[in-house]
């Protein structure tokens, strides 16, 4: 019988912010792929496109003109997922099989630039200070309002995750309810911060440290990593090395920090097939219901599709969705890759 | 203040299977759509294919032939993402963050059909059946293999579902843990079954069939409905009359209704957007662990990413990833299309 070897062997690995196992097959990057591909488009895009609801000065579905913006824009989503009207409701007990709630809410648009053809990594690190300052005053002024207990702040990146415009642009969606995943990794972060007395994220980013096999990107207040129980093949997650709840609590140089590496990671990820590198990311912080959170600590995941080369995504489908994440390429061998990429954009010219 | 309307007001529905919630904006569904298309093959298919490597007598990557077969087939996985080998483990306990098992199962493959070219609303009755009873061998054969204490029966249909082969044919992956999503499910299932001393699905059933608003095909055996809770736009679950805990208690008759629901289903499906209608789909039943599992209720989950038309699927991206699953239509609105749908597949003569 042979010894474990985790750089080998199918294994399972334990996440502790949600609780959850993902199940990791080393040896299975070799299989080869003959299913569907993405397409990518190659085309050059305008600086300004007339057609486009997010460029300046162009009219909305709603028949709302944007102003003429530079840096960034918010504006209330035309077509939001939540609304702010307050409903009567008397929750029906004898439901037990039929538990539904009115469910309040606001969503935003962000647009990161006025410049219809840049994105995050191609932005300067100007550009990119002004968007974390965008972020904490809408985390601000929406965590303020009253019966707004969280604001979700998150990004679609490319036509694979979702994303309708290519203008680059993220979304805020604030609610009076705590979403599924946050409310599971509040949960653990406060049993872990209770028995410990230290956040699970500073305990977990000082180990992670010490390894170093996962870290991808260290300046002197974050660091970019793959996380030890990544699900997606180049998933990552920044952590805060200052132990903080939330955005607002950014000195100006964590801004600063911020944005640096907010360019370096999101160009380490172009830079990996050479194409522009879709994703999900987004801020995970303390609620805004008021109440003290010691146990949050500042992070953001991104969550890339991206498996094999600009094409070849990894499918999250039927044991997946039945069963558990399960991944190929192990979070080290991914961390391994980015870390080795350049940290300057592949389209830059210096 | 406006009394809360279900079937208009954003809303937050509660799924005590998995105990997590998902947000419903039922206004939502008149959002225009401007982004990813899918692309769908037209192209047909000849019913036997010298180069696919599940049709009868062709020779697989590793070098083995398939047999001549009919009917349906079985092999293991040659690209399987477990292995079956023991390995040596001894659980470092200092490792607070990087906690890892080794994982043993077995993969393997069933065709459902020698025919390349069909789908499972396209077989006959009598060739579902006979899937039914591979299903049932190899839950049997799997499950009394000492370490395997979970087997996952499991189709990826269309290539949007990552499925790399359009030959019809499903997955078993069997293996010595409980699945996270089997796991939380089985928890659920339990504290509803100590409680109540009846299943949970049981009851549900029961709460369905006497609303009936949810309700998409009823036979002598089973139900196929849209759950209160579904995410997915026209997610079903094939729940059976009779609690048992799996596939190997049903009778010869409920053999033959469960092809027939089967068939309906997948027919109604194909019957929406005219389109081979992808999906992933599963089994949930008792684990193969040896214990006795009163608590477990026999039903198959239907998760197609569909939306709009057979090229518009629902993205479960930025949001749902980070905060909780999200839907737009009201799952009572897709349970009344798909009931109004023939149940008689749209390419039949008949
Ligand atoms: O095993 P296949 O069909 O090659 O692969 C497909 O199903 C698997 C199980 O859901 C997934 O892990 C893969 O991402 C998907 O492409
Ligand atoms: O709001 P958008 O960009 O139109 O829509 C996109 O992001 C949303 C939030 O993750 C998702 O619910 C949609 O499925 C996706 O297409």
């Amino acid at each position: 019988m042979k010894n474990f070897d985790i750089t080998e062997d199918p294994h399972r690995r334990f996440n502790p912010l949600i609780n959850e196992w993902v199940l990791v097959s080393p040896h299975r990057a070799k299989r080869p792929w003959q299913g569907q591909n993405e397409t990518i488009s190659t085309e050059a895009l305008p600086q300004y496109d007339p057609t486009c609801y997010l460029c300046p000065g162009n009219v909305r579905a709603n028949g709302v003109s944007n102003p003429k913006y530079d840096g960034s824009f918010v504006f209330e989503n035309d077509f939001a997922a939540m609304k702010q009207d307050e409903i009567m409701f008397e929750e029906d007990i004898k439901h037990t099989f039929f538990k539904a709630q009115p469910e309040r809410g606001i969503s935003r648009v962000v647009c990161f630039s006025p410049n219809h053809d840049l994105t995050l990594p191609e932005m300067t690190i100007d550009g990119i200070e002004n968007i974390i300052k965008t972020w904490q005053k809408e985390y601000t002024d929406l965590g303020n309002i009253k019966y707004i207990n969280h604001v979700q702040i998150f990004e679609n990146k490319g036509s694979v995750m979702g994303c309708s415009n290519p203008h680059p642009h993220g979304q805020i969606w604030a609610q009076s309810s705590l979403p599924t995943q946050v409310e599971k990794t509040q949960k653990n972060l406060k049993a872990y911060f209770d028995k410990n007395g230290r956040t699970m994220l500073a305990d977990y980013l000082q180990a992670e440290l010490r390894s170093g096999e996962r870290v991808v990107i260290e300046n002197d207040h974050f660091v970019a990593l793959v996380p030890f129980w990544a699900t997606w093949p180049y998933e990552t997650m920044i952590i805060s090395k200052r132990t903080f709840g939330k955005i607002n609590d950014f000195t100006a140089d964590e801004t600063t920090s911020f944005a640096t590496i907010l360019k370096q990671l999101t160009s380490k990820y172009d830079n990996l097939f050479n194409t522009s590198f879709p994703y999900s990311s987004g801020i995970h912080q303390a609620p805004t219901d008021g109440l003290e959170h010691a146990e949050w600590h500042f992070h953001m995941h991104f969550y890339p599709p991206l498996l094999r080369s600009a094409t070849v995504k990894k499918f999250m489908v039927g044991y997946e969705m039945l069963g558990e994440s399960q991944r190929d390429i192990t979070p080290e061998k991914s961390a391994e890759a980015l870390r080795q990429l350049s940290e300057v954009h592949y389209k830059s010219k210096a």
